[in-house]
């Protein structure tokens, strides 16, 4: 199965960073944001950028960093953007109700993949978003964690949000998964009836329920999923199996 | 509202790294891990540790590090453990097939819920986990992100799936929400009127259908998910309007 594409759509969704104080925080969030297929990405007053920190960090997505879009003020990011969704985890005096990422992450890709601009803005490394910032957004989103010590990162926000996002474009891992065949039903059941004569033919069942036996090992079959090749291993060591008890009966007639 | 507290039971759920060749990976990985809720951290042959530079980087997650278990061998992270879930992005030859985290996670939770053990095995920065380290596990998992582009670091994947279980645990972000009250449809409805006679008083209607534009606002105020106090604010502003209709009609009478 060959590689499949990032949809073209997901360039309708752009990461705010506002007032970014540390560079390789960039760079980070440039990596995390390639890694789920985003491309846009803005900075709103950057103290320092360009910068060869956050090139360094951003590893193989400098692309992104060359791309970006730096403007002195948050409304100049969110111009065109019909939702622009503010991440924070401070309690706030605001009207506009908290939700999770994973109860907005499909709308947001149902909106860009509709063509829309959208936009997820993170505020300071150290202050978050100030009120004014909050604002200026519609939305809120706060990514949950343990109330005790929530003390994520900038770049660590963005790949969470980035990778909740990609979840819900469905772009799949078929393109990873190995080319096993599944065993079926009917080759299932044949390895069940080898098993049964091959215990058979080496008296196994003496002292013991056969059918019973046989009925936890379809069991455990069934549960495990069965692969083509794994039935094929099976059978070949029923027939080795019964060749052997075979072997042996010949042996003790001639004795 | 107050914060909710961390569950008892995800200490049951353990991250494994595989060889981990940086110091500061481990720490950032430690920081990941606290910021969901998790504290047990197995390390296998890592090249260094304990070190300053993973304290610096696990931040207010020293704790985590200090409590790490360091093992020769990944089999001794594993012996206890009832599901050992590897981390892969590359496609492997093997019969366990491939599940996304979001699949994953909730079973993991309720095992963890139910008392057993379970681990998720992170493998070495530049060559993930060996042929032998991902036999050691009974399930596998990849994290779904850019085919082109997958280049999740250490601490960013342990983020990701840390994120993943911790929204599986029920720990909601409720104590984080502003207690505002939500308008009753009455209150919208009295809104609805109020807005009417306003428009009417200040003779808004005249060339245009009144009944239409109430509509039209009622729909607004439906889908905004109208708050007491937002109501007030409005009924507040009719009023006003009402009483500048009424002393504009007594100026103009007095002319």
């Amino acid at each position: 199965m060959n590689k499949p594409e990032v949809p073209d759509f997901l360039k309708n969704i752009r990461i705010v960073l506002a007032r970014p104080s540390h560079p390789g925080n960039i760079g980070s969030a440039a990596r995390a944001m390639k890694t789920m297929g985003l491309s846009r990405l803005y900075l709103v007053a950057p103290k320092e950028f360009p910068s060869e920190h956050a090139d360094t960090l951003a590893s193989g997505a400098v692309d992104v960093l060359r791309t970006a879009v730096v403007v002195d003020e948050l409304a100049l990011a969110l111009a065109d953007v019909t939702i622009a969704v503010a991440l924070t985890s401070r309690r706030r005096e605001l009207s506009t109700p908290l939700e999770l990422p994973r109860q907005l992450a499909p709308e947001m890709v149902a909106r860009a993949r509709a063509g829309e601009q959208v936009a997820l803005v993170f505020g300071n490394e150290t202050f978050g978003l100030s009120i004014e910032e909050v604002e200026q957004c519609n939305r809120l989103v706060t990514i949950p964690g343990n109330p005790e010590y929530f003390s994520l990162n900038l770049a660590m926000a963005v790949q969470v949000m980035s990778y909740e996002l990609f979840s819900h474009v469905g772009v799949g891992v078929d393109y990873l998964r190995s080319e096993s065949e599944p065993a079926t039903r009917d080759q299932v059941e044949g390895l069940c009836g080898h098993l049964d004569r091959a215990m058979e033919s080496i008296g196994y069942y003496r002292q013991r329920n056969g059918e019973r036996l046989i009925r936890r090992m379809r069991t455990l079959f069934s549960r495990a999923g069965m692969l083509r090749e794994e039935v094929d291993i099976l059978r070949g060591f029923c027939k080795q199996v019964e060749r052997t008890a075979e072997d042996r009966h010949g042996g003790s007639t001639s004795d």
